[in-house]
């Protein structure tokens, strides 16, 4: 794979859009260039998960801007992350379409662990090396992280569907603060955090740290009104601290009128509910400090690139992991992988943009690694149930689509395939369909075979198999698979045909 | 568990049904009574899976029969199962409405790996005990298992949906046997067993039987024809005997004229796809020589309830292996499970079938034991993960039904409760997940909790829950919790309601 000297993340947070730009230096990361809007995406999510128009266009205008500053950069040395906001909303796939266009490059969306796992990555790197087990807490506009790790790993993650725009809303929507709507806010936020609350708590790391705009925006307000017991740092927030600014704020009472040292005015509206969480994080995770970290998701993303240049794919060692969990038969998959990557290249051989091809690939091997990990929920219909999980698990380093994309290569792999035909209208994904399909085909009785040469090839609604009808005669069993093949192809408009190259 | 002195099962298989009564006595069985009709149910499928009409009456006035002579019988001393043709139609669930009119029991339809595992019960219990390992087959009229074991106990189990009536509809519609087509039938047959090859072949047991009314059917011919060299016991079928068989109907051409020693003219039609699944097997499995056994579905079914009444419920079993397999958290589930059954308990009081009422909190506490399976797939919406392994698994023990109603429990436990609108038509299964939901709110902490006495009670759309307020105000999460419940329940017209018992 090739290593750009240049790279830059983007972040679609719910509150705030981020773009880093890095210069790539012996492999390491130095900070060229960062924009920064707040476009909260949160606040234009109606009740029933429609995004509205006005934060759609606040977030197309800001995304041309980003656009602008990555002109020039090549494809994949840029890699745009959306959150929550983007996960949760049900015109999200429109949106990303006028997004893309907008911005100039694709966006992923990644789910609440992937983001959790990447901030902890951002975060880590930008501390001193240590083997002390951190708390990394992120608040996000509609989403919030944690995570406990060591070094540069991530060994628990939790994501939860409470943020400070949304929350804001819920309980302060006329920017009123009273006690009891406080207290409501916080127990809110206490009832989501306590099923985290036993694997999260102060026992189990030597150090917190907040890696959110909120924690930096609350950790600022402390620091300049003297909250933190005289300590004048803005990057700590004390448990004491926040219980001076709590009463602050109620004695304030509103907070369209809240003027406070340290408080940027785009802030006003969704501090509250920030700060309600952040309280509760404090009480049921028993914190009695934590400081502001410099990383965050988008140089978490950063460095998860890099370490796909240097052959640390993290998404190589789920697949490891998720063969071990399911307890695959590895010698099977081996088999499957390699016949599918050969009948894969065969079929692309012809595919313009060479890097495009190398991912595809990528993700067709890693799909023939897992596609039997379904065996384990039932072995009736287990390409389904594979399919089930590839969609819904965590698995940490791949994003929402590729997921996706593992999900109906697997599915295709076996039974009718009309339940594909929409994933086969892009002729790379009809190509991997077709490599795997064929792989299993091949080796349906699970032991070695001795494989005669044969192509595979792919013209427009046209396939080929050219294999020695010698062979075949000799293996009826397969000849009679195939055969049947050409009928399935049939149903959703592919024609199939097998030919002799004796 | 109340024990019966008879004990009846019928068997609603895709060629017969098979009304089998038996007396109990020191936990033996002792046949009494059977009855069979070759209804052939799977003759009546049409491609798009519709089960016609003509098929329908026939099975109707057979269910009508067998209902005569069950009348009488408690209700929980008669079980039946559907296999594969009631599996597969669309037209299913109508179907046995009218079914359990007719025969006056309800009717579980039950999957292929359970319905193989139920056949090798069956079959282990008519053979004297041995250590050696068994492989039994059992070719059905819509699908054929395969199982290993050893003493009463299958170790490895298949089913594929390929069966003498389907394969000869498939491959001899007109009756006619031509070289080609039994060929063909042949291969097709083989290349579905080819994924079962390497598990089941010779090498993996010691003796093998047939325990289905084709395999029977085939030693008989045999037999009668002094195919199986000279050997006359009507119970054996030997790989020479098949092939001197296959010559014989290859040379007579067609099913509609053939007139063979012991072959029932019922079968006439249907021989022709059962010989060529059971020449497959032999070749596939590289069996020499298969013994008919006594023993068949039906017995494994009464064996099965004669467990039940003795605390060796297959279902305890298997919830076991599944909280290990999945590695729910133990503690929890034991806490929900108390909690779940306690207040199932106080839900269904009134409730005046007492065995009823039993059977339904039996499946409730499964359901709490289980109810974490999901987290195995990913935190996020667990609760659905947990509903789709409970739905489609292969879960030793349990019906298709017991499986939809703990899928159904376990996702009506978290999140909204839109999605179990139909499920809670029935009484029962909103008290039991009432029970559930309630159990997981006080336990969302996840340690032990010193709980207050208090009580839940349903009255029609009126759920009551009496709690003292003094120990809510010490728990305000949980308060927050419940608070949120009545607005849940509220939009599926359930009226929640918290009263004060201080």
């Amino acid at each position: 794979m090739h290593e750009y000297s240049t790279l830059a993340a983007v972040d679609l947070g719910s509150n705030s859009f981020h773009l880093q730009v890095a210069r790539v230096e012996q492999r390491q990361l130095y900070p060229l260039d960062s924009l920064k809007e707040m476009v909260q995406l949160a606040a234009g999510l109606s009740e029933d998960l429609i995004l509205d128009e006005t934060s759609q266009n606040r977030a197309l205008a800001c995304l041309e801007q980003f656009g602008e500053r990555l002109r020039g950069l090549p494809q994949h040395a840029v890699r745009v992350v959306g959150t929550n906001s983007l996960r949760v909303a049900k015109n999200s796939a429109e949106f990303l379409q006028k997004a893309r266009k907008a911005l100039g490059f694709p966006i992923e969306i990644i789910a609440g662990y992937e983001e959790a796992r990447l901030i902890f990555l951002g975060v880590a790197h930008g501390l001193p090396p240590s083997d002390e087990a951190l708390l990394v807490v992120d608040i996000g506009g509609g989403s919030t992280e944690f995570i406990i790790g060591s070094q540069l790993r991530a060994r628990k993650l939790e994501s939860l569907p409470i943020g400070c725009i949304s929350h804001s809303q819920a309980f302060f929507p006329d920017g009123k603060i009273t006690k009891a709507s406080l207290k409501q806010a916080e127990l809110a936020a206490r009832s989501e955090i306590q099923a985290a609350t036993s694997e999260f708590s102060a026992t189990h790391w030597q150090k917190a740290y907040g890696s959110s705009g909120t924690a930096r925006a609350l950790a600022h307000i402390l620091a300049l009104n003297g909250y933190n017991n005289g300590n004048e740092e803005a990057t700590i927030i004390t448990r004491t601290g926040l219980e001076k600014l709590r009463d602050y704020l109620l004695k304030q009472g509103d907070l369209n009128k809240l003027s406070i040292p340290g408080l940027n005015p785009n802030r006003r509206i969704i501090i509250a509910g920030g700060f309600a969480i952040m309280h509760a994080i404090f009480t049921e995770l028993k914190i009695e400090k934590m400081e502001i970290s410099n990383g965050a998701l988008r140089q978490g993303v950063l460095y998860d690139m890099l370490g796909r240049f240097h052959k640390e794919d993290m998404r190589d060692i789920s697949v490891q992991e998720f063969m071990q969990r399911y307890r695959v038969d590895q010698q099977q998959a081996a088999r499957i992988e390699a016949l599918a990557i050969l009948f894969g290249k065969q079929l692309l051989v012809d595919y313009s943009d060479k890097e495009e091809t190398e991912n595809a690939l990528k993700l067709l091997s890693w799909a023939a690694s897992m596609h039997e990990i379904g065996i384990s929920v039932a072995h009736t219909s287990y390409h389904k149930h594979s399919a089930y999980i590839l969609d819904n698990a965590d698995i940490p380093g791949f994003s929402r689509m590729e997921q996706f994309e593992l999900s109906q290569l697997v599915l295709s792999h076996r039974g009718s395939l009309a339940k594909n035909k929409c994933f086969f209208s892009q002729p790379i994904n009809l190509a991997r369909s077709l490599a795997l399909r064929f792989a299993t085909i091949f080796y349906r009785s699970r032991t070695h075979i001795d494989l005669p040469a044969m192509t595979l090839s792919l013209n427009g609604k046209h396939c080929t198999l050219c294999i020695p009808s010698s062979w075949l005669e000799n293996h009826p069993l397969t000849a009679t698979l195939l055969n049947n093949e050409i009928k399935l192809w049939e149903k959703v408009n592919i024609d199939l045909h097998i030919k002799n190259i004796n």
